[in-house]
């Protein structure tokens, strides 16, 4: 039980599902205890700075800085530097705030010193009272990037420009294959008492942070309890376009689909209760199943949310054990 | 008299007093006969950013964004980028506010795309629909560095972070000596109707203009009405630290001591009313003297000094002629 009191939680992360899920997180454990592995693909150069928009919805919401309805951003947020940068020409279709822009500006700061991003996280986490450690997937370049009918589209061109309207014809990880995992990466995932996978986007989210060599096989070997949120809820998404994506990617667009993505790792999948019909089918790529109310609508919610998880990966663990 | 109506008027520039003099010389011309030759040793890097504090308060008195009263950044500005950046650790003594802030990102990227900054002030004008000319002295690195008793400091370090109270022992123009100056600075004073130094400080807001090779030999040349409206009244400068300087620099604190640091060139000086006792022993270096209430305190004042300041320039070419 002393392993188990200083152990810590190991969330892999994309942006706004995963800052939700860890709004019900952070009351339950010492912040120290809490560890996320934030997806680096979404990444984008604007107006020159370096922007981790994954990594900061996760600081804002560790930080209780986040607009949490929103789920991006930071709180009482001004866009007025953005409608200068509109009124000089200069690309104006990612809202960028102006307290969000002391981030990048910071970030862009110590990279161009010489940090790495991991390194530059760090001391972001620092300046915001942040305990809990947050560790890019990678500090090497990873970009999602999107076959469209439109052409060729980098994440947020995709998802913020677009609308994520264009067809997506298929999703590349680049830079993926040269990446290397940060050693803490790693280490958190060996020595995790659970791995929670976030509520987020199975492929551009997730999917990047898999990409990188080694995630994927310290999962597997991983002595934690590995456990999804499933960010879909019948056949849709509960935010954004997960659902399109993994269509286009050749999944099930189901809890099954998700538990499918992860199905070499995975030991448990908290799904919606409005899907207990497909537990069974998900059972027989021998991962468990629990059911609950998935659907985070406030603080309360994800709260009982996390609870429900973290009791449900001891329960499982237990059980296997 | 085509010539006359066609020709441009050349203002050698700093920041808050050249900014004010503009105020009053815009309403009297179209744009496009309006020049200004900016000094660039105030420039800073600051958060990774490329800052021109003087050519932007001209660009903001051109496009009638300035806060007039304050003498620097925008009407209405708000600095909610600084105080998150004072809170994640950065330096935060130099106000950069929310939409100024644009200003600079734009720049920057600009000139870290290849872009001279000149090229990039032409991109910020046009964007703003300034419709005068302004130009960097030069494109080259040049810092005015002060050594005082509490160290060797940039300029801005001096005036804002140090609020100019270090004692000063000498002034350098860092980088002056190899700095070249575009060809368009010196074509301008060359084709001037007038040339009009601003009653901006002579060692650190002209002083680095006229360090750039070729510009005071360009200035010396000329035919046009070279006129400077002195920034001293009595023994105090109008604002700022121009009087401390100038002692520094061993020059008289005095109009008579402004003459004197652009002795070799200047036509014409205007004073204040209250100085007129010192004109005689102005007119004894040869430089005529006209007197008047130099003092700006509004729109009204600035137009009427502007108006002043052309009509005697015109006045004593034609005499001279």
């Amino acid at each position: 039980m002393t392993r188990d009191s200083e152990s810590h939680y190991t969330v892999l992360a994309g942006g706004t599902g995963a800052a939700k899920f860890l709004r019900g997180l952070i009351p339950i454990f010492p912040p120290e205890r809490i560890h996320v592995i934030a997806n680096v693909g979404d990444d984008l150069e604007m107006w020159g700075l370096h922007i981790s928009p994954d990594i900061d919805a996760i600081l804002y919401a560790l930080s209780d800085q986040l607009d949490w309805e929103r789920g991006w951003g930071m709180r009482d947020e001004t866009f007025r530097c953005l409608a200068a940068m509109d009124r000089l020409g200069a690309p104006a279709w990612f809202k960028l705030g102006d307290t969000d822009l002391a981030t990048h500006l910071q970030r862009t700061s110590m990279m161009k010193a010489g940090l790495t991003l991991s390194e530059a996280v760090d001391r972001l986490c620092a300046a915001m009272n942040i305990r809990s450690r947050v560790m890019p997937a990678t500090d090497d370049h990873l970009r999602t990037r999107l076959e469209t009918l439109d052409g060729v589209l980098d994440f947020q061109e995709f998802f913020v420009r677009e609308l994520w309207q264009p067809e997506v014809r298929s999703v590349a990880y680049v830079g993926a294959a040269e990446a290397q995992a940060p050693a803490a990466v790693l280490q958190s995932i060996h020595d995790a008492r659970v791995v929670i996978v976030a509520p987020s986007n199975p492929i551009t989210s997730i999917g990047p942070i898999l990409a990188v060599p080694g995630i994927r096989d310290a999962l597997r070997c991983t002595r934690a309890e590995v456990v999804a949120v499933s960010p879909i809820i019948g056949k849709s998404a509960v935010s954004g376009p997960a659902a399109k994506l993994m269509e286009a990617c050749g999944y099930d667009v189901s809890a099954q689909g998700v538990a499918r993505c992860y199905h070499d790792f995975l030991d448990l999948i908290v799904i919606d209760g409005t899907d207990a019909a497909m537990a069974a089918s998900i059972r027989y790529d021998t991962i468990a199943v629990e059911t609950t109310d998935i659907l985070i609508k406030d603080a309360g919610g994800a709260k009982r949310l996390a609870e429900f998880v973290v009791a449900k990966a001891h329960e499982n663990s237990s059980a296997a054990g």
